[in-house]
C-alpha cells in the first residue's frame, strides 16, 4: 500500500500513526507541496482532491481524506469501535476534527510557524486564535471527563477518534497556543506518544521542537 | 427521537431528510439561532458543541453532528452502502463537504442572502465564491463521472454521502453561483428531490425560490 504525503502534512501524520500502531506495512510516497506535486496532471487524475494523504492500494484502489483512510484501515481492529453509538461518535468528533479544529489550528501552524507572515496581532490570526481554543476546549472537557486513562470514545482502547485529533492538537504551541491550559489534553497527548509503535511526524527526531525547528524542513 | 433544529439550518436538513426517506418518526425542537437558544446552558450541557443537528434518542442517548447522524441513522438500511470500501469513500465525500464545501457555501449563502451583511465584490466573498466553485466542480467530476443515473458512491441506490452533499449544493444560487454550470449536479439534485419522501427545507412549501424568500423568514 502506497501512501502519498509531504513531509510536514499533519492529516497525513494520522495515517502514518495509525499504520505504525497496527504494523501495516506504508510505503511513503513524499511529495512536495513547494514543488507543485499536488498539482501535477498524473497526481490530479488519481486523487482529484489535490490532498495528502491519499492511499493506493496493493489492487489500484484510490482513496483520499485522512478520516476515510484512518476508517478504512481500522475497521476489524481496536481502533475502530464495535459498537454502533461509539462508532457514530468517533465519527462526530472527526467532523468536528475537520471542520471546527483542523482548519484553525493548521492556520496558526502554518503562518506563524512555517511561512512566518503573519504578526500575531492579525484580525485573522486573533479571529483563528479565538477558534482554535474554543475548539481545545471542548476536547479538553471531553477528555477531561474521560478520566485520566480514558480516551475520546472509549474507556479502554484509544480509537481513529484519538489519532484524527492528535496532530493538530499536538501543533498548538507552533500556533501561539500552549496546552499547559488544557491538562487532560496534554496528559492524553503523552498517552498516545507512549502507545508501542508510534510514528514520530519525522522519523528519528521523536522529540523535535515542533515550534522551532519545523519550519526549516521543506513543505 | 428528537431532532433539534433550526428553521434553517442545512446540516439539520441532511438528518431530516434521511428520516423522511426512511419513514422514521423524528420529533422536531426547532430552536432559534437569533434568541441565543444554542447558547442556553441547558442545551450545551446536553450538547457541548452548541450547534445543530443534534439527536435525543428515546433512551437519552445524545449525538451531536450531521455525518454522524446520517451514519448512525443510516446503518442497516440501502442509504449506507455494505461494502467497506464504498463506506471509506461515502465518508470522505462527507469530510470533503464538511471541510471545503459547506463552510464557504454556508458562508455566502448567510452573507448574501439571509443577513445581507456583504457586498459581492468583497475580498471575502471573492475567496469564499473560489472554493464554493471548485468545491462544486469536484462534485460535478464525480457526478458527470457516475452517469445520467448514479450516485456518488454506489451506482443503484444513494447514499447519505449524496444527502451530505445535498443541502448546501442546493442553496448555492443564493450565493451567487448558479448550477446550470454542473449539468451533471443540477440532475442529481432534480433526482433527489423526486425521490420518495423528500422533505422539503420548509415543510409546505416544496419548491421555494431560497434566494428570494428564505432571508424572511426566523433563523
Ligand atoms: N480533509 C483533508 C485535508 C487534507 C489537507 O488539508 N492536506 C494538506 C496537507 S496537511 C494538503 O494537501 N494541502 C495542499 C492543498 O490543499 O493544496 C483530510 O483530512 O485529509
Ligand atoms: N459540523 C456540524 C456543523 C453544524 C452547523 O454548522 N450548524 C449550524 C446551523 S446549520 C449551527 O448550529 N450554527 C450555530 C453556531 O455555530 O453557533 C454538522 O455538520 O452538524
Amino acid at each position: 500500500m502506497i501512501l502519498y504525503d509531504t513531509r510536514r502534512s499533519g492529516n497525513a501524520w494520522k495515517v502514518r500513526l495509525l499504520a505504525g500502531f497496527l504494523g501495516l506495512p506504508l510505503r511513503r510516497r513524499t511529495l512536495s507541496i513547494d514543488r507543485g506535486d499536488l498539482r501535477d496532471p498524473g497526481f490530479l487524475q488519481k486523487f482529484p482532491f489535490g490532498q495528502v494523504p491519499a492511499l493506493e492500494l496493493e489492487d489500484g484502489r484510490l482513496l483520499a481524506e485522512s478520516a476515510a483512510s484512518l476508517q478504512f484501515l481500522a475497521r476489524d481492529t481496536p481502533w475502530w469501535p464495535t459498537n454502533p453509538f461509539a462508532q457514530a461518535q468517533a465519527l462526530a468528533w472527526m467532523s468536528f476534527e475537520q471542520e471546527r479544529h483542523m482548519p484553525p489550528l493548521a492556520q496558526l501552524r502554518l503562518r506563524l510557524a512555517l511561512h512566518r507572515d503573519a504578526d500575531p496581532g492579525e484580525p485573522r490570526i486573533l479571529s483563528w486564535s479565538a477558534q482554535a481554543r474554543h475548539a481545545l476546549a471542548l476536547l479538553e472537557r471531553q477528555l477531561a471527563g474521560a478520566g485520566p486513562s480514558g480516551w475520546l470514545i472509549t474507556a479502554d482502547h484509544p480509537s481513529i477518534a484519538d489519532l484524527a485529533l492528535y496532530p493538530y492538537t499536538r501543533f498548538a504551541p507552533m500556533g501561539g497556543i500552549s496546552l499547559d491550559a488544557y491538562p487532560a489534553t496534554n496528559a492524553w497527548v503523552d498517552r498516545i506518544r507512549q502507545w508501542p509503535g508510534y510514528q514520530p511526524l519525522f522519523p528519528g527526531q521523536p522529540d523535535m521542537d515542533f515550534a522551532t525547528s519545523e519550519a526549516e524542513l521543506p513543505a
